[in-house]
């Protein structure tokens, strides 16, 4: 049984019928209680066909998803993702993606909100002073931006992971182990996370009147082959690192393959914590040597950012503008030791 | 300046410029140059709304993304995604996704041809007689099957690769190198993929008078974990098997950390030969011992379902029925050596 069937069968509207459904005021109780008993004994769901005409809503979310010839499966990308879908099958919404390059973001998201087909959306890999925030302000549908913006009023939806306070924290660590040669293995300079990384890196050793080495810092998409090739690099200097900071595990999983092709052993020539993202498939306790990490669960950034967004296009949010800032744990494996004499 | 903007400045409807703007005939010549002349001087360009009033195309293709609390993220799906996402960039194209739990999956594709928001969609995930070919074949929009159904006529449009051939090819070559006691990690028992390669492996070793010990087989998601888990298990047994077949290098991935954790070596006491999607973050030349795989890259395979579903979709498919068998590469790595005396 189906709408349309339902229709003929009870020589109502289909508008009528979901109106009735979904408790709409307009519908009579005669007609309603016609309608529900008929449901019942029809067996007829209604489907989100059904829930569009009745409410105005299409139950979905919008994402764009960047495409960059560097990068070509961004697994950071697919756990959020994951966690998202997880989220949206839980209160029935399903999600639209848009894949754009990066200097199509701002038009893509234009387009998905004119389109029609979403409710609401996310905005990710944020920038500094990104123009997308004003922009999505002036759009007539809910948003969150996942991560923030510097040097931008803090005015706006956001759910962040404290990257300054996580690798500052970490490089406390490694200071109090001994550790004075500081490496880092980055994500893209432009991106607001990575510069949050790399000020709390700096912060750190600030306060010790120690400073960090721009020769000793890269700034790459987070793959593994950019792991290997910068740690490599690092490693060939006179006064190579003893601690190397990476901001993605799928960094460490390069990096890691440098330290041992040069002959040396983590967590003991070279201590190195990484940002754990809690990917499904990297485990850092799976590392020939366990990994130290900082841990936020990328995967919960999606499912929360998902919950927010459907409570907002439901009316549900109690306050749209919240900023919700998510601490990383610190988490001290075999990969870090006392600095080598 | 937007459709309704040029609507208002040359006083014609906004679904009579874009037909204008896109060829239809139904405007006649004076009008359509008038608005290509305005277009121009105001850079208008159209958007995905325009297009589809003026087509009726959404510019989308539908994904049911399964769910299941065994596989958070599965790689394999984010690979091919990626695949799909690069050729619908190219095309203008974006996907909806919705996700699903296994026995909501056809009421998924009934929801996402419903509403209107796709234009054509594939299915994956194929199991033995899947009810969803059939029912596809009954809703009206172009659809291709990733995988195959098998005890069905294959009289529907899809892209598989090879598996029976590629797992018995991989099978004899370790059946030369001297093998006699094989193990299988494969991927869930229901899955026509999984079916076919356990498939290819018995016929090879039939073909020399062996069988596969059932003990010896373990049916699962493809995940680390897993293969971690059965293969520790094939190892305890009194004559553990010397040559081992992963469905994925992500069981792989387990297996090895299991082989290495019992005191053996990949490709000295154990021969392993992983398929490999060619997971962007899994390269089997980065293993400790470099794999030996059955390699079919699964985002080329995103990429083509994509692009043929857009030529249907826009009516430029020469053969919409066409079915499509990949043949994986067999290549020898470090971890398929002669069997142990």
């Amino acid at each position: 049984m189906n709408l349309k069937e339902l229709s003929n069968l009870l020589g109502l509207s289909q508008t009528t019928i979901s109106r009735a459904l979904n408790g709409y005021p307009e519908v009579n109780e005669e007609t309603r209680a016609r309608v529900l008993r008929a449901a019942e004994e029809t067996g007829y769901r209604p489907n989100r066909v059904a829930r569009r005409l009745a409410t105005g809503k299409v139950g979905s979310l919008g994402i764009v998803m960047p495409i960059t010839p560097e990068q070509p499966v961004d697994i950071h990308f697919a756990e959020f993702q994951s966690g998202l879908a997880d989220e949206c099958l839980k209160h029935d919404f399903h999600f639209v993606i848009m894949p754009a390059e990066r200097e199509q973001e701002e038009q893509a998201i234009r387009d998905l909100v004119s389109s029609g087909s979403i409710d609401g959306y996310y905005i990710a890999y944020m920038r500094e002073r990104d123009p997308r925030i004003a922009m999505a302000k002036s759009l007539p549908l809910p948003f969150i931006v996942h991560g923030r913006s510097a040097n931008l009023a803090e005015d706006y939806p956001y759910l962040d992971v404290d990257n300054e306070a996580a690798f500052s924290e970490a490089t406390q660590h490694l200071l109090d182990l001994g550790h004075r040669r500081f490496a880092m293995l980055n994500g893209p300079a432009d991106l607001d996370f990575a510069q949050r990384r790399r000020l709390g890196i700096e912060k750190a050793l600030g306060s010790r009147g120690l400073s960090l080495d721009p020769a000793l810092v890269s700034s790459t998409v987070m793959t593994d082959g950019h792991g290997f090739q910068h740690m490599a690099r690092f490693l060939e200097r006179k006064a190579p690192p003893t601690a190397v900071l990476c901001a993605s595990t799928v960094l460490a999983l390069g990096a890691v393959r440098a330290i041992r092709q040069a002959g040396l052993e983590v967590g003991a020539d070279i201590s190195l914590i990484a940002h754990d993202d809690d990917l499904h498939l990297l485990r850092p306790e799976h590392f020939s040597t366990p990994l130290s990490t900082t841990r936020s669960s990328i995967r919960d950034a999606g499912r929360r950012v998902a919950e927010r967004l459907i409570a907002a296009v439901n009316g549900e949010e109690i306050d749209a503008q919240q900023r919700e800032l998510w601490r990383a744990e610190l988490i001290l494996r075999a990969s870090t030791a006392t600095a080598p004499a």
